[in-house]
């Protein structure tokens, strides 16, 4: 998170989801000194980094070409997962390069959240307020209109 | 924008997007002291403000059930409008019940930047970004990755 103001916005989801269940947001540092040119290094590392953190977990890849779903399917989504015992749900968003193939490969969802192009900054915080959603349209709670 | 941080990320945006081409942001009040089974009177008087400020513009209201593009269809959009002599692109993002039917009715596209609902404040932020990526991609400049 390079702005400030992204990464306070941020917080306000994570804030917000906390109230509701268990979210942890882990970071990988980005790989420093390195050009585009070595793209395939910079995301291998990234992805040593994000799978030190896995642990048996549903893994959820965020993909500009993945799956589609809206906010009830999304929410669905969360049942399924809960209904069928997954312990932990992980997603994975990738820097600005996206994520390795090998991470690609291993997701258990390709998640769209837009046919659009964001930054991983923005797609990280539409993520969240996603999740958070989701999580309301579960309880009923009024927010998720 | 009742959220700080969703108002500081906003204006990140817009000071992006002013140094490469004019916009604008025109925020009509929001009718108070109405509960949402006055849905339909906070809806027209929300159009009405908006109406006002409407001077020959092609008109895009966002809508979930819209048409959804890529970024790059984006930025075509605005090339496609330049070419045809368009003043300026009115964009019309609803409150947190949407736009009133009249503006739908009235819209020359109607556009939705994903399948999943975003809060209007978010819904915004996603738009404002995408403008900026929009003509990023235009200048060809680096941002739009």
């Amino acid at each position: 998170m390079k702005s400030p103001a992204a990464a306070a916005l941020q917080a306000h989801y994570l804030q917000r989801i906390s109230g509701l269940n268990a979210v942890r947001l882990l970071e990988t540092p980005t790989p420093r000194g390195m050009g585009e040119k070595e793209a395939d290094k910079i995301m291998a590392l990234e992805a040593a980094g994000l799978e030190k953190r896995l642990d048996n977990d549903y893994i959820v890849c965020l993909f500009d070409r993945g799956q589609e779903m809206n906010s009830t399917e999304f929410a669905r989504f969360f049942e399924r997962r809960a209904a069928q015992g997954t312990r932990s749900v992980a997603f994975l968003v990738g820097g600005f390069l996206g994520l390795a193939p090998r991470l690609l490969e291993r997701a258990d969802l390709k998640l769209s959240v837009s046919r659009m192009t964001f930054s991983h900054e923005l797609c990280r915080i539409m993520l969240l307020e996603q999740i958070y959603r989701a999580f309301s349209l579960m309880k009923g709670s009024s927010y998720a209109k």
